[in-house]
């Protein structure tokens, strides 16, 4: 165990307190230390970093997990038109992959140009304003929500598949899961990776495993077809094959490229060099996605694979190149089951770092950039956990009824990503050449193949649009709507966000801040409901903050009202006593008017200060035996200038 | 409409505000005027008393309604050993207004001895001593809360039976019904008692109608027996006629005298002379009780009625006296239905009243002892709801479930106010003549006859603790158990708060109280998160309290420091600056620990103020955006002596 560094106290006046005795470490929280670890000072945070592997297990979970449906979701599109149509489907992967490979390359140059990290959101918001870049962040945090809930969904479902005593609790598995990762993640982003590395690399052997196997077996010419394939799910009438249906079939296969901005933003979590390592890693990942993208995706066409609901293609493919559901089919399952639920692991790498970015433009509560105990995002950590869960819960664990709302966000961000390089590039090309100009977190300086790096993004920007729009209208009524009538309306609540943290600056500002007057006279009420020891408590406190203090009683009792009076005479110490009577049996309203007259006759620069005696009993359900006035007083009194109230507490015992 | 009185201001002290320029009357709040009527003031409080024929309507409802179910539970339970048993059913029903008499004449005495109203829990208070009157007190509520639970769910059952599409709200039903009688009492009791003046009356009328006719054939001959009964429901075995079982039979019978003691708690609601109005309105009431008791119960051996979850043995009287379901038949039925409803009032009506007064004793929150707006104890009457609704929820307003929960209170209540009575008669009897003696509420004096009342009040408490006992151990399993458990553990709850309330009054007493010494020195802690605007408000007011002022900053961000250390110079007034380092990033440990530390060092007679300033946003949910120290600050030194927390408000815009 770290000792922690002592705590230092700067005084620039001598004599006072400048040495602490008391250790000023974080206190140990038994329970949290139990599920997240021991508290992590802030001089470890440059330590809290990932290489290249652990940074692919970590990253790349989402992308990669995504050959497990974006195949079979493509052939259930082709399905519609008929068997005859699957022949499409390698084509279409060969576009997604060329779509990949457009997408990696601006990635690659945003890690490049964004080493502080940010992904869309940054390059949206360096290069295209505000709006888009704020458009751009929800539609990534929306994004990150949705495969945190598909990937749990999808998980749980395989595990009730094996498992099915466990039907009825699909929607609690998936909770579950969803808290373990929050757990892992809450740890930190070290071990979080470590928890991961074993089973990501565990799936890519396996997947490669098939893939290699596959082709061996298709060279040797003994590769065959599918032995007893699931029954084809008719739709009532085979449709035509048009070209609506192709670029359908095309969407639901780029749900393949869902995860490929995680490493962008996450850049900062990587060892130095970290532009060099992330970008490495986006590689990397990139290769291996289009490899088994494409692989899978010929193998499933030459042995007349079947999308199915009972049976999915990968299990097919396992099962006719291994020739039988021995280990290896079962390690291919279980890799992708266990890829699937680790790609919620992305979301929680992800969302956490966007929001914080967010937060710290202002854009979202300004608590989502603090870190936590061990040095991470908690509340941003946290609130992906219950955003997700709700989900979890209303669609009730259903990929099916989620997936139509996920990637809209996706193919939003890429858009105003590659939107943003271009128009970077634009304004490079524009430079004068050996100048530099400074852009918040990059530089912008002409570099002389800019051309063609703006067509490369230019083409992206138009292709990744095109598939956010073909995306938003094939899937609008099965769910995209929810998320274009939510996502302009999450933005301008973001903008409201950003318009009061605005206007706070603004007021508390020192501009035009000239030295007020000091105040003059200080008016102290004290509010007495009686005569005792807690009162006449408050008493001291008012007679030393001035001169100037009365005593105010609301009277509702008559009988009670005499008795203070007598006692008053004896224990009140020469204060002015104002009884006030209520006849309505209220003690606020009553108060509150007297206190507007005596605001109505406050000079300038005279401050009234409510003095309010507080019983403080010893258990706090004590509380709940007497009436919470001061409580309520406070509460009515806070948007009054010049008031300040203050409690006296009185501790019993 | 009455004018509210105008307020007034005490003011011992010339040339200070001592008129006031606003009317201090309450505020009309619009939705609470509507719902419950305008407030009332306290003068009106005497006013608001019934006379006898209201009062029977408002506290009779219960004791009345039960001729509804009280024959046919009698009949259920006999029906166990066959049909052979009913002829006991009328002996039985003797017996019970025997008990009824005996009750009635006890209470009567009550009333009488005890003008101040109190019932049960009274007498047992002033004497037995606090732990039987407690659990009388205890006893009540809990079968006040079951009358209005049982009565609601019984009249919705019987909504529901006329129209059988409600069924699937029954609960609702039953709900509704709580919340407009919680209404009705909330205006005023008054009131209350006009609206059930009509529907109390009107069963009378055809209840009687029933039993008159019902005679007249009888001594004509031509009465017959039911026509068409419902099938008697065979328990697996017919039992023995056993003692146990009659003994039971009568315990079943007696939720007849439900009710009974609501009067003697509600002397005071009647108008002068109080005790006279109340006794006389008990005798109508058991009279009227005893006779349509007994007159149902032998009609209903003559006609043979068999008890029947199809039918009620009053429906079956009515159809066979009037000799047809014609209009008399359906206004007793609904008679019947609205008494059932009605009697939710007397719990409403009992209920608040009971707890004011043991709140008023230190034993429930003081907060029941109140007065609302509209002079009722509003408190009691929205908990009696709240709980009754949950009770109504949870045994989804089956009556059946409900009934075995509900007796013992009542009769445990008898018993212990019977033996308070025959504990009076006893020191009356022992006093010398002339002898007066004051007793609370009471004056004690020598009368001659106490032998005799002791004889009669002893003989009602052995008799209502022998029919607690069996009820208990015959309603033990069907539920029974609940109480026997939930009692013991109310009453602990009730001298936890009694406790409390005493340690508070000798904690705030000025007995032994002398003149503490002035504050000397007032050291004052200004908590700085940034220079602005907000924080120097608050270096403001920190200097108006005392020269002795010390900022201090937790350090979290190492630029942020620096920053705020150079813009100290230039605005902190000279006022002396602490950093803490936070290396954990925690803001309240490293605050608590300095505040810890510097109160180790304070002198007798020194006090602590720690100012914070805290920024008031326009809007109450922009507080979501920002950490609200101040408030967990207050939280965390709420048991620290001698510190003052002092918010200063910095108000938006």
């Amino acid at each position: 165990m770290d000792k922690p560094p002592d705590a230092t106290i700067l005084d620039p006046e001598e004599g006072f307190l400048t040495q602490s005795r008391m250790p000023r470490s974080a206190p140990p929280r038994s329970w949290r230390t139990w599920l997240i670890g021991r508290p992590l000072p802030s001089a470890d945070a440059p330590h809290q970093t990932i290489g290249k592997m652990v940074g692919l297990a970590v990253f790349a979970g989402d992308a990669l997990s995504s050959v497990a449906y974006a195949p079979q979701e493509t052939l259930v599109v082709l399905a519609l038109a008929g068997t005859a149509a699957f022949g499409y489907a390698f084509p279409i992967a060969i576009a997604v992959t060329l779509l990949l490979t457009i997408v990696t390359i601006s990635y690659q140059q945003t890690i490049h140009a964004y080493p502080g990290g940010g992904g869309a959101y940054i390059v949206a918001r360096d290069n295209l304003g505000e709006l888009p870049a704020q458009v751009a962040g929800v539609a990534l945090l929306i994004d990150y929500i949705l495969l945190a809930a598909v990937a749990v969904s999808s998980g749980a479902a395989q595990i009730v598949s094996a498992f099915p005593l466990l039907l009825p609790y699909r929607v609690m598995v998936a909770v579950v899961m969803l808290i373990l990762i929050m757990l892992a993640n809450l740890r930190g982003v070290k071990e979080a990776g470590a928890v991961f590395v074993l089973p990501t690399y565990f799936f890519l052997a396996t997947a490669f495993l098939v893939v290699v196997l596959g082709f061996i077996r298709l060279f040797m010419g003994n590769l065959g077809t599918v032995v007893d394939p699931p029954p084809i799910e008719l739709i009532h009438a085979a449709q035509p094959l048009t070209l609506f249906l192709i670029l359908k079939a095309f969407a639901s296969g780029t749900t393949a490229l869902t995860g490929v901005e995680c490493i962008s933003n996450g850049v900062t979590a990587f060892k130095e060099p970290r532009s060099h390592n992330a970008a490495i890693t986006l590689i990397w990942m990139s290769v291996i996605l289009g490899i088994l993208f494409l692989g899978i995706t010929y193998l499933l066409g030459i042995i007349g694979a079947v999308p199915s609901e009972t049976e999915t293609v990968i299990s097919q493919l396992a099962r006719t190149v291994t020739g039988n559901r021995g280990l290896i089919y079962l390690s291919v399952v279980a890799g992708t089951t266990i890829i699937l639920v680790l790609a919620t692991n992305t979301a929680f790498a992800g969302f956490p770092r966007l929001a914080a970015i967010q937060a710290g433009d202002g854009f979202l509560p300004r608590q989502l950039t603090f870190r936590g105990s061990r040095l991470v995002y908690s509340r941003g950590i946290v609130a992906l956990a219950i955003v997700a869960s709700l989900l979890v819960f209303v669609f009730q664990a259903s990929v099916t009824a989620l997936i139509p709302l996920w990637a809209i966000g996706v193919f939003l961000g890429f858009t105003l990503s590659q939107l943003g390089m271009a128009h970077r590039w634009w304004k490079i090309g524009h430079l004068a050449k050996g100048v530099e100009v400074q852009e918040r977190g990059s530089t912008l300086r002409y570099e002389p193949a800019w051309e063609a790096k703006l067509i490369v993004n230019g083409l992206g920007a138009v292709t990744t649009a095109l598939v956010t729009v073909i995306f938003a209208l094939a899937k609008f009524r099965d769910g995209a709507w929810i998320i274009v009538l939510l996502l302009p309306l999450i933005v301008i609540a973001l903008f409201a966000i950003h318009h009061h943290y605005r206007e706070l600056a603004q007021d508390l500002s020192l501009e035009k801040y000239g030295e007020s007057p000091r105040s003059q006279r200080h008016r102290v009420l004290v509010s007495l409901a009686g005569v005792h020891r807690g009162s006449l408590n408050a008493l001291d406190y008012a007679l030393s903050l001035s001169d100037d203090v009365t005593a105010i009683h609301i009277s509702i009792d008559h009988a009670q009202r005499v008795e203070l009076e007598e006692q008053w005479k004896l224990w009140g110490r020469g204060v002015r006593l104002v009884v006030v009577e209520s006849p309505y049996r209220t003690f606020i309203e009553p108060f509150l008017n007297y206190v507007n007259e005596i605001c109505d006759i406050l000079q300038p620069g005279e401050r009234l200060t409510i003095v309010v005696p507080q019983f403080v009993p010893k258990h706090w359900w004590h509380n709940l035996l007497h009436t919470q006035t001061a409580f309520l007083l406070r509460f009515m009194l806070l948007n009054q200038r010049g008031i300040v109230i203050t409690e006296v507490p009185y501790q019993a015992g």
